[in-house]
């Protein structure tokens, strides 16, 4: 799995998914060893991470702390999952102020702050959590939000590909001195039950699309409100319209990194975000705060749908 | 200011100060219309910004919320800084769960999360915070947690120079289908001033050291203890030795966009982060709570010494 990964169109990438128990490509983690996940105050010696993950089979990621304990919230109802009489969720990341993380029977509840870096430190501690565990056959989600491109604000976007604010379908890591590039590939089944799964009796609609990922919210994504900026609206608007022609719907700053890191970890996994506004007419994020609320509930919706239909419940 | 920025050395980059208010690198802006600074929950219309922060002179960033907040209620203390009767501290961001912005007269304490995205996000709000306040001679100090290299943990660095995870003395902005590039520069004179400031009663070391800059804590930091690991513990050292070899004294995820960001807009700056551990002895943080939070502390006290003496506080 290591080294160059040079990839022209997902169709090379050939996803190769785990089956069984959650595996990690790094034989220097030896399950008898001490390993302390930091950033989330958890260690497989502190902690019986068999007892209390074993059974974990959908990760749901997203930036905000206060939505992914919405989202556990959401996922008691939808689950019907009963809790233990004076007990209520808590963050089992309390002991540390970075992420937070709760369990409702087999979803865990994950917030990954902003931005791929951010991003890529749960990522590691997640699957390093899971494979203590000896979790299995567990599947990654990240519900976001986004800025849209020509779809009106509301609109859930499933990725079909992950590309970077210069339209490379990959992700580079510096390892030891080299750029080493990894593809931002998605399982493309996974994509197609997530979009068929929205219904006609849904008050938004649900589409597939390319997902621009950068690394910068202004410039980056060519907002003219930053603190900087040195270009016209006009090339905005030329730089917005070039990428809508070649299927960006939507910008975001996670999904390079998640797709790249569940491709070549071999987990299959989907990005689902709402837009906040369309970026071909605007860039500020100025609607009402309870609009924005009912918004950022659709992802949780479309994910909640497909895990009660993966675990049989009507 | 704009457009492609090579540079060889710090000395190449002419550090030009703002002086007077605030000023930004965007003629978009216009103060008559509204400006919601979406990642805080502030606007310069639904807050009067001239009237909260025209007083700001220091802005103080780190990752954490929490040791944020402590560093708001240690400046109270510092700068003997007297509360009104019945109130107490409260997070200025508190209508977001992304960011806190605590203010003790002319010091804000902000938190930036983790990496370069995130804090970049921050920046661009918080100068465009100050600018709307008409806040003038402002310094901005990043106080943060690292890892060594080949120094005591618990030692204090303040960057002389900020680089990538390939040595590199820059960050690159995808910018409208380009890769601009803009010097981590940083002011020489703050630096020595921050060192000068050390005392020899201290019980740590205050150096000052190149620091490496990267987008990834595990694989990008040359961990070993990742989820993702195709390198061995010979490599990683090499790697190491090279770099320090070059200078580099400690590594975290920040000071290149910190660096980058405050020389384009002119702005004074510093960063100040405590190492948590040797890189040449292991890769794990696994040091005592109660020795971690005193360890931490340290930047905090090198900067409010800092700022105590521009104000001619004794």
């Amino acid at each position: 799995m290591a080294g160059f990964h040079p990839i022209k169109t997902p169709e090379d990438a050939v996803i190769k998914q785990q089956q069984g128990p959650m595996q990690i490509l790094n034989p220097n983690i030896d399950i008898e060893d001490e390993d302390v996940l930091y950033h989330i105050a958890l260690s497989n010696r502190s902690h019986d991470l068999k007892d209390m993950f074993q059974d974990v089979k959908f990760v749901c990621f997203g930036g905000s702390p206060s939505r992914m304990k919405k989202f556990a919230e959401f996922m008691v109802n939808e689950l019907k999952y009963k809790l233990v009489a004076g007990q209520s969720l808590c963050n089992i990341a309390g002991g540390s102020d970075r992420y937070v993380l709760y369990k409702v029977g087999p979803v865990l509840s994950v917030s990954h702050g902003m931005g791929i870096p951010s991003l890529s430190i749960i990522f590691h501690e997640i699957v390093k959590l899971l494979f203590h565990a000896g979790s299995s056959d567990v599947m990654f989600f990240r519900i976001g939000t986004s800025g849209g491109l020509g779809v009106e604000p509301g609109t859930v976007i499933i990725t079909e590909e992950a590309v970077d604010g210069i339209l490379r379908p990959y992700m580079e890591v510096a390892t030891l001195g080299m750029m080493l590039q990894y593809p931002a590939a998605l399982d493309q089944t996974v994509l197609k039950e997530l979009v068929a799964s929205s219904s006609p009796d849904d008050h938004f609609e649900t589409i597939s699309g390319k997902t621009m990922c950068t690394y910068d919210f202004y410039e980056g994504q060519g907002r003219l409100d930053g603190a900087f900026c040195d270009y016209k609206k006009s090339d905005k608007m030329a730089f917005l319209k070039r990428i809508h022609e070649r299927g960006v719907r939507n910008i975001e700053m996670e999904s390079l990194c998640f797709a790249a890191y569940c491709h070549r970890a071999g987990i299959k996994s989907a990005v689902i975000c709402v837009t906040l506004l369309d970026r071909l007419h605007g860039d500020q994020i100025s609607t009402p705060h309870d609009i924005m609320e009912e918004w950022q509930s659709r992802p949780q919706i479309i994910v909640s749908r497909y895990i009660k239909s993966k675990l049989g419940i009507i």
